[in-house]
C-alpha cells in the first residue's frame, strides 16, 4: 500500500498544493496493486460508464436479482402467508441491521433496517427529546441535509412545547453545544462538501453539556469505518440506498444504545413495535431494546434486496476501504487541478483526505449544466444546489484509471465549452 | 348472475337460517357463469392449495416478477441514478397513488403510495389533530386493529397535551360521536368478524359533531367498492399487501380530501414531501396537495411491484367483485354450517353478506390448533387470537369449487380430531 498516498502533491511555499498528474503506468501500478480490486466482479457495472454517483444510489450487486426473484417466486408465490415464519420475514429487520451494525461498530441487536431514514430520524428525535424533557433546543448544522431539518421542524411544530431547532454553522457547533441544548443533530459526512465532523469529540462535549447526540450516517455506513459504539453515540439513522447498495428507496436503518433501547417508549409505535404483536392487546407494549422501533409490517421485497446487497461487505475490511477511498479521492482533485486551471472550478471538499467522507466536490457557477454535460460525456457525479458537482468514490467498483480518466473528461467538458449546449440547461426532476 | 345469491339457505320459524348443501352441478354451474373467472389466470395460484388468505397477504400476480426484474436489472442496474428521472421512479408514488384512488372512490391527485399504514395513520391522526386543535378525543372501536390503537396511543403519549383515546364497542359508536370528539378513526370491515361499519352515515355523523373521520381501508380496498368521496371521508389509509397483492409489506396508502390536502403542515415532514424537494432549502415548506404526504425516499421496487399488481384491476367492475365475495362467503357459510353440527364452530361474521366484509370468520376455542391442521390439508386461511379462524374471499382468484371443497376439509379436520395431533399445537412466531 504505496505509492498512492501521496499521489503528487508537492506543497509550496505558501501551503496550497501544487499538483502533478500521475502517469497511465502509475496508475496501472496502483490498480494491480488495490487489494479490493476483486470486489467489482461482484457488481453490475454498465460498459462505457464511470459511476461516480454511488454516494447517491451504489450499483447493482450481482447477488440482488437472484435473491428478490427467490423472495417474489419462491417465498411469496409459492409459500404465501407461510413466507412469515418459513422464509424468515418476520426476522428480516434485525437479521438486515446486523449486518449493518457491524459497518457501523454497533453490537448486534442494536440495529433494526425499517422505513426511511427521515422516518427513523423522526423516531431518534422523539426519543430523545422524551429522554431531555426538561430541554428545548435542538442543536444542528445549517447546512445538514433538508430532510434532517424538515423532521426537526415538523417534529418541534407538531409537539408545540416551545422546542427550537437552532441552526448555527458547522465551526460554531462546538461553542452553541451548551447546557440548553437537549439533542445533537449532526450528519457525520456533509452531503455537499463531504466535510466531516468528528463524531467522538462532538458526542463527548453533548453528554458533557448534558445532551444526548444523533447521527446521520447516511454518507458514511459503507463508505468508512464508524464506530457509534466506540463514539458514544446515543442514536444513529443511515440510508441503505447509497454505500450499502440497496437499491432506490431500500429501507433505512437506526442504532439506539443499548442503555437507551429500553429506557424509550416510542412515538412511533406501530404493531411491529410491540412486545407481543400476535397477541393483537389493544394496548401497546413496547418491545425489548430495539425491537420497540419497528412501527409498520415490514417491506420484505426491499429488505430482501438490501440483505443480499450487504453480504458484499461480509469479507471486507473497511480499513482497506477508507484507504482507497482517500487514495481515489486524492487522485482525482490533483488530476483535475493538474490539468484544469480555470478559474470557474474550485474545490469545495477538504483537501485532507482524512477530513473527507467517500466523496470530493467542486463548487462550479455553471455546475448544472457542467455535470449534464459530464453525464452525457459517460461520466455519472450529480449536482446538488446551489453550485455543487459532487463526485463519490465507492471503492469497491471504481478503479484508479476510471478516476484518472473522468478528471480527464471533467475538464475536457469545462476546458471546450462543452457544457454550453443548450440541451444541458433543461432541468430535470431530479438533480 | 343468478342461481348463487340464495345459496341454499331456508328461513326457518325462528329465523335462524338452516342451511342446505350445494350439489357438484350447482357449483359447477356457478362457476361456469363467473364472469371473474378469466382473472386467475393473471396470478401465480400454487397447485394443490386453497388458499383464502388473500386478506391477509395478496398472491402474486403474474406481471409482477417481470416488472421487478426490469425495475432492477434494467431501471437500477443499467440507468443507475438516471432511473429517477428516466423510468420515473420519482413520480411513483403518486402513479400508484392514482391507480388505488379509482378503487377507492378518490379523485386523481389525492392519494399517494409510500411509508406502512401506521406511518400513514400517524400523518392522517397528527393532520386531523391540528384540524381541530381545540378539541382532545380521538374516538375508536375497542376491537379495531391493534396497530391503529398503538398509533394513536404513541401519538397521545408524544403531544402530552391531554388528548385522549377514547375506546367503546362498535355498537357504542354512534352515541360516544360527541361534540366533544376530535377525530374519528375507524377501520371499515373488521379484522377478526368482516362486520362492515357504515362509512358514509358514521361519518355524517362525526361531521355533524363537528369531528373528523379517519377510515382504515387495508380489509376494503381491492374487496369491495369503497367511495370514499361519497362518504365524505376526511382521511383513509390502508395496505397495499392485502387484496391490492402488493406483496409482503407492499408501501401503503394515503387519501386526503381535497379540502383539507393544502391546509394541513406536516408533522411527518421530510424532503420528499416539500414544494422542492431539490432546492435543498433549508426550511420545510410543504408541497402542494397530497404530495406533502411524502417524507422520505420512496421505496422504489416494492412500489414497482404494487404498481404491476395493481394493474390487475384495471378491467375489473368492482360491482362484480362485491357479487361474487358475498357468493364465496354465503356459499362458504352454508357448506360448513350444513356438514358440521359441532358446539365448537360458531360463526363470527355477519350472516348478512351486506354486513360482512370480504371474509367469514368462525369462533373456535381450539382454533389455533385446527387451522394448522387444516394449513397441513392444504387449505389456508389464518388465526386471529383469541379464538377467531379466519377465511378471506379474493374473487379475483378464488373458484366456488375452491370453496365448497375448502368447507369439506375443514369440517373433516374438526369432525375426525385431526386438529388434537400435538404438531399442530406448536406456535409460530407469526399467526
Amino acid at each position: 500500500m504505496d505509492g498512492w498516498d501521496k499521489p503528487g502533491h508537492d506543497e509550496t511555499e505558501n501551503g496550497v498544493a501544487k499538483v502533478q498528474g500521475m502517469t497511465p503506468d502509475q496508475i496501472s501500478a496502483l490498480d494491480a496493486q488495490d487489494p479490493l480490486r476483486a470486489k467489482r466482479a461482484e457488481f453490475h457495472i454498465p460498459e462505457g460508464l464511470i459511476y461516480l454517483d454511488g454516494n447517491s444510489l451504489g450499483p447493482l450487486p450481482k447477488a440482488v436479482p437472484q435473491r428478490v426473484c427467490h423472495a417474489i417466486e419462491d417465498e411469496w408465490g409459492r409459500r404465501l402467508i407461510r413466507g412469515w415464519n418459513e422464509a424468515g420475514w418476520i426476522d428480516l429487520p434485525r437479521k438486515v441491521g446486523d449486518k449493518i451494525a457491524r459497518l457501523i461498530g454497533a453490537a448486534p441487536g442494536t440495529v433494526i433496517a425499517a422505513d426511511s431514514t427521515s422516518i427513523n430520524l423522526l423516531k431518534a428525535l422523539s426519543a430523545a427529546l422524551e429522554l431531555r424533557r426538561e430541554r428545548k433546543i435542538i442543536l444542528s448544522d445549517a447546512k445538514n441535509f433538508p430532510t434532517d431539518l424538515y423532521v426537526a421542524q415538523g417534529l418541534v411544530r407538531g409537539l408545540a412545547r416551545g422546542h427550537e431547532l437552532k441552526l448555527v454553522e458547522a465551526s460554531e457547533i462546538h461553542d452553541a453545544l451548551d447546557e440548553r441544548v437537549a439533542v445533537l443533530m449532526l450528519t457525520e459526512a456533509d452531503y455537499r462538501t463531504g466535510q466531516l465532523y468528528d463524531m467522538r469529540a462532538l458526542t463527548a462535549r453533548a453528554h458533557k453539556m448534558g445532551a444526548l447526540a444523533i447521527w446521520d450516517l447516511c454518507h458514511s455506513a459503507g463508505a468508512f469505518p464508524v464506530d457509534v459504539t466506540g463514539a458514544g453515540a446515543d442514536f444513529a439513522v443511515g440510508c441503505g440506498y447509497k454505500y450499502l447498495n440497496g437499491g432506490p428507496g431500500a429501507p433505512a436503518f437506526i442504532y439506539v444504545a443499548p442503555q437507551h433501547a429500553s429506557a424509550v417508549s416510542p412515538f412511533l409505535a406501530g404493531w411491529m413495535g410491540h412486545e407481543a404483536p400476535f397477541d393483537f392487546d389493544p394496548f401497546y407494549r413496547p418491545g425489548p431494546g430495539i425491537d420497540r422501533m419497528l412501527v409498520g409490517t415490514p417491506a420484505v421485497l426491499s429488505l430482501s434486496a438490501l440483505d443480499a446487497a450487504l453480504d458484499v461487505f461480509a469479507d471486507v475490511d473497511m480499513r482497506l476501504v477508507r484507504e482507497k477511498s482517500i487514495a481515489l479521492g486524492d487522485l482525482f482533485i490533483a488530476e483535475v487541478e493538474h490539468q484544469y486551471a480555470g478559474a470557474d472550478l474550485k474545490l469545495a471538499s477538504p483537501r485532507d483526505g482524512a477530513k473527507r467522507g467517500s466523496q470530493v466536490s467542486f463548487h462550479c457557477a455553471h455546475g448544472y449544466e457542467a455535470m449534464q454535460a459530464l453525464i452525457a460525456a459517460g461520466v455519472i457525479g450529480d449536482f446538488r444546489a446551489p453550485d455543487i458537482m459532487r463526485f463519490g468514490f465507492t471503492p469497491l467498483t471504481l478503479s484508479y484509471r476510471e478516476v484518472a480518466d473522468a478528471a480527464s473528461i471533467l475538464v475536457r467538458v469545462l476546458s471546450e465549452g462543452e457544457w454550453k449546449k443548450p440541451q444541458y440547461a433543461v432541468r430535470a426532476k431530479v438533480t
